[in-house]
Protein backbone atom coordinates (compact mmCIF):
# COMPACT_ATOMS: atom_id res chain seq x y z
CA UNK A 1 0.00 0.00 0.00
CA UNK A 2 0.56 3.63 0.07
CA UNK A 3 2.32 6.14 2.93
CA UNK A 4 1.19 9.68 1.88
CA UNK A 5 2.75 12.31 3.20
CA UNK A 6 0.39 15.37 2.64
CA UNK A 7 0.93 18.75 3.00
CA UNK A 8 -1.44 20.52 5.16
CA UNK A 9 -0.97 23.95 4.18
CA UNK A 10 -1.05 26.98 5.92
CA UNK A 11 -4.54 28.44 7.92
CA UNK A 12 -6.75 25.60 8.77
CA UNK A 13 -8.53 22.05 7.75
CA UNK A 14 -10.34 23.59 4.57
CA UNK A 15 -6.80 24.42 2.98
CA UNK A 16 -5.67 20.67 2.52
CA UNK A 17 -6.40 20.33 -1.03
CA UNK A 18 -9.50 18.09 -2.89
CA UNK A 19 -6.62 15.50 -3.52
CA UNK A 20 -5.34 15.46 0.05
CA UNK A 21 -8.82 15.30 1.20
CA UNK A 22 -9.98 11.99 -0.83
CA UNK A 23 -6.40 10.63 0.04
CA UNK A 24 -6.66 11.36 4.29
CA UNK A 25 -9.90 10.00 4.39
CA UNK A 26 -9.22 6.66 2.42
CA UNK A 27 -6.47 6.15 4.92
CA UNK A 28 -6.57 3.49 8.03
CA UNK A 29 -3.76 5.28 10.15
CA UNK A 30 -3.64 9.37 10.08
CA UNK A 31 -0.57 10.86 11.48
CA UNK A 32 -0.04 14.43 12.38
CA UNK A 33 3.45 15.74 12.68
CA UNK A 34 3.22 18.18 15.45
CA UNK A 35 6.51 19.32 16.51
CA UNK A 36 7.78 21.60 13.70
CA UNK A 37 4.74 23.95 12.80
CA UNK A 38 1.28 24.70 14.17
CA UNK A 39 -2.10 24.71 12.10
CA UNK A 40 -3.61 27.76 12.99
CA UNK A 41 -4.83 26.75 16.60
CA UNK A 42 -6.86 24.25 14.58
CA UNK A 43 -7.41 21.58 17.72
CA UNK A 44 -6.83 17.21 16.34
CA UNK A 45 -10.50 16.93 17.01
CA UNK A 46 -11.53 19.29 13.77
CA UNK A 47 -9.09 17.75 11.99
CA UNK A 48 -11.13 14.51 12.99
CA UNK A 49 -14.27 15.47 12.81
CA UNK A 50 -13.58 16.88 8.89
CA UNK A 51 -11.73 13.40 8.19
CA UNK A 52 -14.57 11.58 10.16
CA UNK A 53 -10.99 9.58 11.24
CA UNK A 54 -9.25 9.59 14.19
CA UNK A 55 -6.09 11.30 14.32
CA UNK A 56 -2.60 10.28 15.82
CA UNK A 57 0.15 13.05 16.93
CA UNK A 58 3.66 12.02 15.76
CA UNK A 59 5.70 14.26 18.43
CA UNK A 60 9.36 14.42 17.61
CA UNK A 61 10.07 11.41 19.64
CA UNK A 62 7.42 9.27 17.96
CA UNK A 63 8.83 10.60 14.14
CA UNK A 64 12.84 9.51 15.67
CA UNK A 65 12.05 6.60 17.62
CA UNK A 66 9.18 4.71 16.62
CA UNK A 67 8.51 5.59 13.27
CA UNK A 68 9.41 2.68 11.59
CA UNK A 69 7.14 0.54 14.16
CA UNK A 70 4.22 2.83 14.24
CA UNK A 71 4.05 4.51 10.72
CA UNK A 72 6.48 2.68 8.27
CA UNK A 73 5.57 -1.14 8.83
CA UNK A 74 2.05 -0.27 9.07
CA UNK A 75 1.94 1.26 5.30
CA UNK A 76 2.98 -2.34 3.88
CA UNK A 77 -0.32 -3.39 3.91
CA UNK A 78 -2.41 -0.50 5.06
CA UNK A 79 -2.94 3.13 3.34
CA UNK A 80 -1.42 5.73 5.60
CA UNK A 81 -1.38 9.26 6.02
CA UNK A 82 1.48 11.16 7.53
CA UNK A 83 0.09 14.83 7.52
CA UNK A 84 2.41 17.58 7.68
CA UNK A 85 1.40 21.60 7.87
CA UNK A 86 2.83 23.82 4.92
CA UNK A 87 4.38 21.59 2.22
CA UNK A 88 5.89 18.04 3.50
CA UNK A 89 9.04 19.07 1.09
CA UNK A 90 9.95 22.38 2.06
CA UNK A 91 11.94 21.43 4.89
CA UNK A 92 13.97 17.73 4.92
CA UNK A 93 12.90 17.17 8.60
CA UNK A 94 10.90 13.91 6.56
CA UNK A 95 13.31 12.93 4.08
CA UNK A 96 14.72 10.67 6.70
CA UNK A 97 11.09 9.46 7.19
CA UNK A 98 10.54 9.07 3.00
CA UNK A 99 13.98 7.59 2.69
CA UNK A 100 13.74 5.01 5.35
CA UNK A 101 9.91 3.61 3.81
CA UNK A 102 11.49 3.31 0.46
CA UNK A 103 13.98 0.95 1.82
CA UNK A 104 11.76 -0.86 3.08
CA UNK A 105 9.90 -1.31 -0.22
CA UNK A 106 6.76 1.09 0.80
CA UNK A 107 5.59 3.24 -1.79
CA UNK A 108 5.63 6.90 -0.62
CA UNK A 109 3.49 9.90 -2.37
CA UNK A 110 3.90 13.66 -1.91
CA UNK A 111 1.09 15.71 -1.62
CA UNK A 112 2.24 19.47 -2.36
CA UNK A 113 0.74 22.24 -0.51
CA UNK A 114 1.60 26.26 0.44
CA UNK A 115 4.63 26.32 2.72
CA UNK A 116 5.75 29.74 4.59
CA UNK A 117 8.60 29.74 2.18
CA UNK A 118 5.70 30.23 -0.87
CA UNK A 119 2.91 32.73 1.21
CA UNK A 120 6.04 35.02 2.12
CA UNK A 121 5.31 36.26 -1.30
CA UNK A 122 1.91 37.83 -0.32
CA UNK A 123 4.30 40.52 1.54
CA UNK A 124 4.97 42.11 -2.20
CA UNK A 125 8.64 40.65 -2.23
CA UNK A 126 9.33 38.55 -5.20
CA UNK A 127 10.01 35.24 -4.32
CA UNK A 128 12.98 34.65 -6.83
CA UNK A 129 15.28 37.20 -5.13
CA UNK A 130 15.12 35.45 -2.19
CA UNK A 131 18.65 33.73 -1.36
CA UNK A 132 18.66 31.17 1.69
CA UNK A 133 16.95 30.44 4.21
CA UNK A 134 18.09 30.83 7.69
CA UNK A 135 16.61 29.14 11.07
CA UNK A 136 17.20 31.74 14.41
CA UNK A 137 17.24 30.05 17.19
CA UNK A 138 15.89 30.78 20.77
CA UNK A 139 19.09 32.39 22.52
CA UNK A 140 20.06 30.99 25.96
CA UNK A 141 22.32 32.44 28.56
CA UNK A 142 25.32 30.58 27.52
CA UNK A 143 24.49 29.96 23.81
CA UNK A 144 24.40 32.59 21.70
CA UNK A 145 24.45 31.35 18.36
CA UNK A 146 24.99 33.42 14.82
CA UNK A 147 25.57 30.95 12.49
CA UNK A 148 22.86 32.83 10.59
CA UNK A 149 24.49 36.03 10.23
CA UNK A 150 27.20 35.05 7.62
CA UNK A 151 24.29 33.77 5.73
CA UNK A 152 22.25 36.67 5.93
CA UNK A 153 25.57 38.79 4.93
CA UNK A 154 26.23 36.55 1.65
CA UNK A 155 22.45 37.10 0.55
CA UNK A 156 22.19 41.11 1.14
CA UNK A 157 25.64 41.52 -0.46
CA UNK A 158 24.07 39.68 -3.53
CA UNK A 159 21.00 41.94 -3.49
CA UNK A 160 19.03 39.59 -2.29
CA UNK A 161 16.05 39.10 0.97
CA UNK A 162 16.53 36.56 3.31
CA UNK A 163 13.79 34.52 5.03
CA UNK A 164 14.05 34.06 8.55
CA UNK A 165 12.37 30.89 9.88
CA UNK A 166 11.62 31.45 13.80
CA UNK A 167 12.33 29.31 16.33
CA UNK A 168 9.72 26.56 17.88
CA UNK A 169 10.15 24.32 21.40
CA UNK A 170 7.60 21.82 21.60
CA UNK A 171 7.72 19.52 24.21
CA UNK A 172 10.79 20.29 25.40
CA UNK A 173 11.95 18.21 28.68
CA UNK A 174 11.66 20.07 31.86
CA UNK A 175 15.11 19.16 33.49
CA UNK A 176 14.15 20.73 37.00
CA UNK A 177 11.43 17.80 37.05
CA UNK A 178 13.20 15.29 35.92
CA UNK A 179 15.84 15.33 37.82
CA UNK A 180 13.27 15.23 40.83
CA UNK A 181 12.04 12.04 38.40
CA UNK A 182 9.10 13.32 37.16
CA UNK A 183 8.78 13.16 33.44
CA UNK A 184 7.62 16.51 32.26
CA UNK A 185 7.54 19.18 30.12
CA UNK A 186 7.33 23.23 29.11
CA UNK A 187 5.09 24.49 27.89
CA UNK A 188 5.66 25.42 23.97
CA UNK A 189 7.33 28.31 22.88
CA UNK A 190 7.21 30.34 19.76
CA UNK A 191 9.86 32.94 18.81
CA UNK A 192 7.73 36.29 18.14
CA UNK A 193 8.73 38.74 16.00
CA UNK A 194 10.16 41.40 18.41
CA UNK A 195 12.35 38.44 20.40
CA UNK A 196 13.84 38.06 16.55
CA UNK A 197 14.33 41.66 16.03
CA UNK A 198 15.92 41.55 19.47
CA UNK A 199 18.82 38.88 18.45
CA UNK A 200 19.10 39.78 15.47
CA UNK A 201 20.46 43.43 17.12
CA UNK A 202 22.51 41.71 19.52
CA UNK A 203 24.29 39.48 16.17
CA UNK A 204 25.16 42.67 14.30
CA UNK A 205 26.39 44.26 17.92
CA UNK A 206 28.56 41.47 18.87
CA UNK A 207 29.74 40.85 15.00
CA UNK A 208 29.96 44.16 13.57
CA UNK A 209 30.00 43.00 10.10
CA UNK A 210 27.80 45.17 8.95
CA UNK A 211 25.36 42.21 7.13
CA UNK A 212 22.63 44.76 7.47
CA UNK A 213 21.89 48.07 9.61
CA UNK A 214 19.39 47.66 12.94
CA UNK A 215 18.30 51.16 12.40
CA UNK A 216 18.05 51.69 8.22
CA UNK A 217 17.47 48.19 6.38
CA UNK A 218 13.76 47.17 5.45
CA UNK A 219 12.42 44.39 7.60
CA UNK A 220 8.94 42.57 7.32
CA UNK A 221 7.59 40.87 10.27
CA UNK A 222 4.76 37.96 9.31
CA UNK A 223 2.46 36.64 10.98
CA UNK A 224 -0.27 33.42 11.33
CA UNK A 225 0.65 33.84 7.12
CA UNK A 226 -2.19 32.07 5.00
CA UNK A 227 -4.59 32.63 7.90
CA UNK A 228 -7.16 34.82 8.50
CA UNK A 229 -5.55 36.89 11.06
CA UNK A 230 -2.51 36.95 8.93
CA UNK A 231 -0.68 40.64 9.86
CA UNK A 232 2.73 42.34 8.43
CA UNK A 233 4.27 45.08 9.73
CA UNK A 234 7.74 46.39 7.79
CA UNK A 235 10.32 48.55 9.22
CA UNK A 236 13.49 48.73 10.85
CA UNK A 237 15.39 46.23 12.90
CA UNK A 238 15.17 48.63 15.88
CA UNK A 239 11.01 49.37 15.20
CA UNK A 240 10.42 45.57 14.71
CA UNK A 241 12.11 44.99 18.19
CA UNK A 242 8.98 46.88 20.09
CA UNK A 243 5.96 45.96 17.71
CA UNK A 244 3.43 42.90 19.78
CA UNK A 245 2.23 40.97 16.18
CA UNK A 246 0.43 38.89 18.20
CA UNK A 247 -0.29 34.75 18.23
CA UNK A 248 1.97 32.78 16.66
CA UNK A 249 3.54 31.75 14.43
CA UNK A 250 5.98 34.13 13.32
CA UNK A 251 8.41 34.75 10.82
CA UNK A 252 10.74 37.73 9.88
CA UNK A 253 12.61 38.40 6.27
CA UNK A 254 15.53 41.32 5.51
CA UNK A 255 15.35 42.38 2.40
CA UNK A 256 18.13 42.95 0.16
CA UNK A 257 17.68 45.11 -2.95
CA UNK A 258 14.53 46.59 -2.74
CA UNK A 259 12.92 47.28 -6.59
CA UNK A 260 9.81 49.98 -7.02
CA UNK A 261 7.22 47.06 -7.63
CA UNK A 262 8.14 45.22 -4.51
CA UNK A 263 7.95 48.43 -2.33
CA UNK A 264 4.78 49.46 -3.99
CA UNK A 265 3.28 46.92 -1.86
CA UNK A 266 5.06 46.75 1.03
CA UNK A 267 4.56 50.29 1.69
CA UNK A 268 0.98 49.37 2.57
CA UNK A 269 2.46 48.18 6.05
CA UNK A 270 5.39 50.25 6.47
CA UNK A 271 5.39 51.58 10.51
CA UNK A 272 4.06 54.82 10.12
CA UNK A 273 7.21 57.44 10.74
CA UNK A 274 9.73 54.46 10.37
CA UNK A 275 13.19 55.45 10.01
CA UNK A 276 13.49 53.37 6.48
CA UNK A 277 13.77 55.33 3.27
CA UNK A 278 13.65 54.29 -0.19
CA UNK A 279 15.18 56.65 -1.57
CA UNK A 280 18.53 56.38 0.86
CA UNK A 281 18.20 52.47 0.00
CA UNK A 282 21.65 50.82 0.02
CA UNK A 283 22.60 49.02 -2.95
CA UNK B 1 -17.51 42.23 -3.22
CA UNK B 2 -14.28 40.61 -3.60
CA UNK B 3 -11.33 39.54 -5.92
CA UNK B 4 -10.23 36.14 -5.19
CA UNK B 5 -6.36 34.81 -6.86
CA UNK B 6 -6.58 31.36 -6.53
CA UNK B 7 -3.74 29.46 -6.84
CA UNK B 8 -4.55 25.82 -7.94
CA UNK B 9 -1.21 23.78 -7.47
CA UNK B 10 0.39 21.80 -9.84
CA UNK B 11 -1.34 18.34 -10.94
CA UNK B 12 -4.50 18.66 -12.23
CA UNK B 13 -8.24 20.23 -10.88
CA UNK B 14 -7.99 18.43 -7.81
CA UNK B 15 -4.79 19.86 -6.58
CA UNK B 16 -7.06 23.48 -5.63
CA UNK B 17 -7.49 23.44 -1.82
CA UNK B 18 -10.86 22.72 -0.28
CA UNK B 19 -11.28 26.50 0.76
CA UNK B 20 -10.64 27.21 -2.84
CA UNK B 21 -13.11 25.17 -4.31
CA UNK B 22 -15.52 26.15 -2.01
CA UNK B 23 -14.94 30.18 -2.93
CA UNK B 24 -14.20 29.44 -6.94
CA UNK B 25 -17.78 27.61 -6.57
CA UNK B 26 -18.99 30.90 -5.04
CA UNK B 27 -18.14 33.01 -7.73
CA UNK B 28 -20.55 34.80 -10.53
CA UNK B 29 -17.23 35.25 -12.90
CA UNK B 30 -13.98 33.03 -13.18
CA UNK B 31 -10.95 33.72 -15.22
CA UNK B 32 -8.25 31.12 -15.74
CA UNK B 33 -4.24 32.85 -16.05
CA UNK B 34 -2.88 31.06 -19.02
CA UNK B 35 0.36 32.49 -20.00
CA UNK B 36 2.96 31.91 -17.39
CA UNK B 37 2.37 28.04 -16.82
CA UNK B 38 -0.29 25.29 -17.92
CA UNK B 39 -2.26 22.80 -15.18
CA UNK B 40 -0.64 19.66 -16.85
CA UNK B 41 -2.88 18.96 -19.84
CA UNK B 42 -6.30 19.61 -17.96
CA UNK B 43 -8.76 21.46 -19.99
CA UNK B 44 -10.23 24.35 -19.46
CA UNK B 45 -14.00 22.07 -20.02
CA UNK B 46 -12.44 19.76 -17.27
CA UNK B 47 -12.00 22.87 -15.21
CA UNK B 48 -15.93 23.95 -15.69
CA UNK B 49 -17.50 20.80 -14.89
CA UNK B 50 -15.83 20.50 -12.08
CA UNK B 51 -16.59 23.79 -10.55
CA UNK B 52 -20.22 23.59 -12.49
CA UNK B 53 -19.21 27.14 -13.56
CA UNK B 54 -17.83 28.53 -16.87
CA UNK B 55 -14.46 29.85 -17.48
CA UNK B 56 -12.91 32.68 -19.00
CA UNK B 57 -8.97 31.85 -19.93
CA UNK B 58 -7.36 35.17 -19.61
CA UNK B 59 -4.23 35.63 -21.34
CA UNK B 60 -1.37 38.17 -21.62
CA UNK B 61 -3.48 40.83 -23.73
CA UNK B 62 -6.34 40.62 -21.32
CA UNK B 63 -4.33 40.38 -18.53
CA UNK B 64 -2.09 43.51 -19.24
CA UNK B 65 -5.02 45.48 -21.66
CA UNK B 66 -8.53 44.95 -20.56
CA UNK B 67 -8.16 43.44 -16.71
CA UNK B 68 -9.48 46.76 -15.33
CA UNK B 69 -13.00 46.58 -17.36
CA UNK B 70 -13.51 42.76 -17.52
CA UNK B 71 -12.32 41.39 -13.69
CA UNK B 72 -11.68 44.41 -11.54
CA UNK B 73 -14.53 46.11 -12.14
CA UNK B 74 -17.02 43.45 -11.84
CA UNK B 75 -15.50 42.57 -8.71
CA UNK B 76 -16.91 45.39 -7.28
CA UNK B 77 -20.45 44.12 -7.08
CA UNK B 78 -19.96 40.47 -7.52
CA UNK B 79 -17.29 38.08 -6.40
CA UNK B 80 -14.67 37.25 -9.02
CA UNK B 81 -12.49 34.58 -9.29
CA UNK B 82 -8.72 35.03 -10.71
CA UNK B 83 -7.07 31.22 -10.90
CA UNK B 84 -3.42 30.86 -11.00
CA UNK B 85 -1.30 27.70 -11.63
CA UNK B 86 0.89 27.07 -8.71
CA UNK B 87 0.64 29.80 -5.91
CA UNK B 88 -0.47 33.25 -6.80
CA UNK B 89 2.28 35.33 -5.39
CA UNK B 90 5.52 33.27 -6.46
CA UNK B 91 5.53 35.46 -9.29
CA UNK B 92 4.97 39.27 -9.47
CA UNK B 93 3.16 38.89 -12.55
CA UNK B 94 0.16 39.45 -10.56
CA UNK B 95 1.16 42.05 -8.11
CA UNK B 96 0.08 44.54 -10.71
CA UNK B 97 -3.91 43.13 -10.43
CA UNK B 98 -4.00 43.35 -6.91
CA UNK B 99 -2.39 46.57 -6.36
CA UNK B 100 -4.90 48.22 -8.87
CA UNK B 101 -7.41 46.36 -7.44
CA UNK B 102 -6.99 47.55 -3.91
CA UNK B 103 -6.81 51.39 -5.44
CA UNK B 104 -10.02 51.01 -6.69
CA UNK B 105 -11.04 49.95 -3.46
CA UNK B 106 -12.08 46.04 -4.64
CA UNK B 107 -11.26 43.83 -1.43
CA UNK B 108 -8.55 41.31 -2.55
CA UNK B 109 -7.73 37.78 -1.30
CA UNK B 110 -4.92 35.28 -2.07
CA UNK B 111 -5.67 31.27 -1.47
CA UNK B 112 -2.02 29.86 -1.57
CA UNK B 113 -1.11 26.31 -3.04
CA UNK B 114 2.32 24.73 -4.15
CA UNK B 115 4.39 26.24 -6.63
CA UNK B 116 7.34 24.69 -8.41
CA UNK B 117 9.30 26.80 -6.10
CA UNK B 118 8.22 24.35 -3.53
CA UNK B 119 7.62 21.40 -5.39
CA UNK B 120 11.79 21.62 -6.02
CA UNK B 121 12.08 20.40 -2.91
CA UNK B 122 10.74 16.83 -3.77
CA UNK B 123 14.11 15.95 -5.41
CA UNK B 124 16.21 16.11 -2.04
CA UNK B 125 18.03 19.00 -1.98
CA UNK B 126 17.12 21.22 0.91
CA UNK B 127 15.16 24.60 0.03
CA UNK B 128 16.84 26.24 2.76
CA UNK B 129 20.09 26.22 0.46
CA UNK B 130 18.11 27.56 -2.73
CA UNK B 131 19.89 31.13 -3.47
CA UNK B 132 17.96 33.39 -6.18
CA UNK B 133 15.82 31.53 -8.61
CA UNK B 134 16.51 32.35 -12.61
CA UNK B 135 14.41 32.72 -15.65
CA UNK B 136 16.28 30.99 -18.80
CA UNK B 137 14.71 32.31 -21.79
CA UNK B 138 14.75 31.27 -25.33
CA UNK B 139 17.46 31.84 -27.06
CA UNK B 140 17.42 33.32 -30.67
CA UNK B 141 19.68 34.29 -33.61
CA UNK B 142 21.01 37.33 -32.63
CA UNK B 143 19.57 37.89 -28.90
CA UNK B 144 21.63 35.42 -26.36
CA UNK B 145 21.38 36.97 -23.27
CA UNK B 146 23.10 35.27 -20.51
CA UNK B 147 21.94 37.96 -17.56
CA UNK B 148 20.99 34.69 -15.61
CA UNK B 149 24.81 33.79 -15.26
CA UNK B 150 25.59 35.78 -12.67
CA UNK B 151 23.62 34.85 -10.41
CA UNK B 152 23.90 31.08 -10.98
CA UNK B 153 27.50 32.17 -10.33
CA UNK B 154 27.28 34.26 -7.53
CA UNK B 155 24.58 31.35 -5.88
CA UNK B 156 27.28 28.68 -6.26
CA UNK B 157 30.21 30.71 -4.45
CA UNK B 158 27.85 30.86 -2.08
CA UNK B 159 27.70 27.23 -1.81
CA UNK B 160 23.45 27.51 -2.68
CA UNK B 161 21.38 25.78 -5.41
CA UNK B 162 19.99 27.20 -8.52
CA UNK B 163 16.59 26.71 -9.60
CA UNK B 164 16.08 27.51 -13.39
CA UNK B 165 12.38 28.42 -14.61
CA UNK B 166 12.26 27.32 -18.26
CA UNK B 167 11.17 30.20 -20.85
CA UNK B 168 7.17 29.62 -22.38
CA UNK B 169 6.10 30.98 -25.29
CA UNK B 170 2.10 30.66 -25.09
CA UNK B 171 0.17 32.83 -27.98
CA UNK B 172 3.51 34.53 -29.53
CA UNK B 173 2.54 36.57 -32.87
CA UNK B 174 3.00 35.35 -35.79
CA UNK B 175 4.62 38.39 -37.42
CA UNK B 176 4.91 36.44 -41.14
CA UNK B 177 1.33 36.22 -40.93
CA UNK B 178 0.72 39.50 -39.76
CA UNK B 179 2.88 41.26 -42.63
CA UNK B 180 0.68 39.69 -44.75
CA UNK B 181 -2.55 41.38 -42.72
CA UNK B 182 -3.85 37.99 -40.73
CA UNK B 183 -3.96 37.97 -37.02
CA UNK B 184 -1.81 34.59 -36.45
CA UNK B 185 -0.22 33.21 -33.65
CA UNK B 186 2.53 30.89 -33.22
CA UNK B 187 1.71 27.22 -31.82
CA UNK B 188 3.21 27.20 -27.94
CA UNK B 189 6.22 26.63 -27.08
CA UNK B 190 8.15 25.19 -23.78
CA UNK B 191 11.53 24.93 -23.32
CA UNK B 192 12.76 21.76 -22.07
CA UNK B 193 15.17 20.48 -19.60
CA UNK B 194 17.88 19.61 -22.97
CA UNK B 195 17.33 22.93 -24.27
CA UNK B 196 17.67 24.73 -21.08
CA UNK B 197 21.01 22.55 -20.90
CA UNK B 198 22.16 23.95 -24.08
CA UNK B 199 21.95 27.11 -23.69
CA UNK B 200 23.33 26.95 -20.00
CA UNK B 201 26.45 25.46 -21.86
CA UNK B 202 26.76 27.91 -24.46
CA UNK B 203 26.74 30.69 -21.71
CA UNK B 204 29.44 28.96 -20.30
CA UNK B 205 31.44 28.53 -22.92
CA UNK B 206 31.24 32.19 -23.68
CA UNK B 207 31.15 34.08 -20.67
CA UNK B 208 34.31 31.15 -18.91
CA UNK B 209 34.00 32.24 -15.68
CA UNK B 210 33.25 28.60 -14.26
CA UNK B 211 30.47 29.42 -12.74
CA UNK B 212 29.66 25.97 -13.58
CA UNK B 213 31.14 22.88 -14.73
CA UNK B 214 29.63 21.74 -17.85
CA UNK B 215 30.92 18.01 -17.28
CA UNK B 216 31.19 18.12 -13.36
CA UNK B 217 28.72 19.91 -11.61
CA UNK B 218 25.66 18.15 -10.92
CA UNK B 219 22.47 19.04 -12.62
CA UNK B 220 18.43 18.23 -11.86
CA UNK B 221 15.55 18.01 -14.40
CA UNK B 222 12.35 18.23 -13.42
CA UNK B 223 9.44 17.31 -15.73
CA UNK B 224 5.56 17.99 -14.35
CA UNK B 225 6.72 18.29 -11.04
CA UNK B 226 3.57 17.68 -8.75
CA UNK B 227 1.43 15.43 -11.56
CA UNK B 228 1.38 11.64 -11.79
CA UNK B 229 3.68 11.59 -14.75
CA UNK B 230 6.98 13.75 -12.87
CA UNK B 231 9.51 12.95 -14.04
CA UNK B 232 13.23 13.66 -12.01
CA UNK B 233 16.75 13.06 -13.84
CA UNK B 234 19.91 14.12 -12.22
CA UNK B 235 23.18 14.30 -14.03
CA UNK B 236 25.88 16.62 -15.53
CA UNK B 237 24.25 19.87 -18.26
CA UNK B 238 26.22 17.51 -20.87
CA UNK B 239 24.09 14.35 -19.86
CA UNK B 240 20.96 16.26 -19.38
CA UNK B 241 21.86 17.79 -23.11
CA UNK B 242 21.11 14.44 -24.21
CA UNK B 243 17.64 13.45 -22.45
CA UNK B 244 14.06 14.15 -23.53
CA UNK B 245 12.32 14.77 -20.34
CA UNK B 246 8.63 13.76 -21.90
CA UNK B 247 5.96 16.73 -22.20
CA UNK B 248 6.23 20.04 -20.50
CA UNK B 249 6.62 22.06 -17.81
CA UNK B 250 10.58 21.27 -17.52
CA UNK B 251 12.82 22.95 -14.77
CA UNK B 252 16.09 22.82 -14.11
CA UNK B 253 18.29 23.05 -10.55
CA UNK B 254 21.50 23.81 -10.69
CA UNK B 255 23.41 22.25 -7.41
CA UNK B 256 25.39 23.84 -4.85
CA UNK B 257 27.49 22.37 -2.38
CA UNK B 258 25.27 19.25 -1.95
CA UNK B 259 25.15 17.53 1.68
CA UNK B 260 24.80 14.01 1.95
CA UNK B 261 21.23 13.89 3.35
CA UNK B 262 20.45 15.64 0.23
CA UNK B 263 22.96 12.84 -2.09
CA UNK B 264 20.81 10.07 -0.68
CA UNK B 265 17.90 10.97 -2.53
CA UNK B 266 19.26 12.45 -5.58
CA UNK B 267 21.21 9.31 -6.34
CA UNK B 268 18.38 7.41 -6.51
CA UNK B 269 17.40 8.99 -10.25
CA UNK B 270 21.53 10.29 -11.14
CA UNK B 271 21.96 8.75 -14.67
CA UNK B 272 24.00 5.60 -14.80
CA UNK B 273 27.63 5.96 -15.34
CA UNK B 274 27.16 9.92 -14.52
CA UNK B 275 30.89 11.71 -14.66
CA UNK B 276 29.48 13.71 -11.54
CA UNK B 277 31.14 12.56 -8.25
CA UNK B 278 30.08 13.13 -4.74
CA UNK B 279 33.53 12.63 -3.80
CA UNK B 280 35.08 14.18 -5.84
CA UNK B 281 32.16 17.54 -5.53
CA UNK B 282 34.35 20.69 -5.89
CA UNK B 283 33.61 22.92 -2.47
Amino acid sequence: MVLYVVGLGLGNEKDITVRGLEIVKSCDHIFLEAYTSILGGVPKERLEEFYGKPVTIADRGMCENDADDLIIEPAKDKNVSFLVVGDPVCATTHTDLILRAREVGVKVEVVHNASIMGAAGSCGLQLYNFGQTVSIPFFRENWRPTSFYPKIKYNRLGGMHTLCLLDIKVKEPDFDAMMKGKTKFLPPRFMSVSTAAEQLIEAEETTEEEAYNVESTLCIGLARMGQETQKMVAGTLKELSQVDMGEPLHSLIICGELHDLEFEVVKEFLIEGSSFSMEKQES
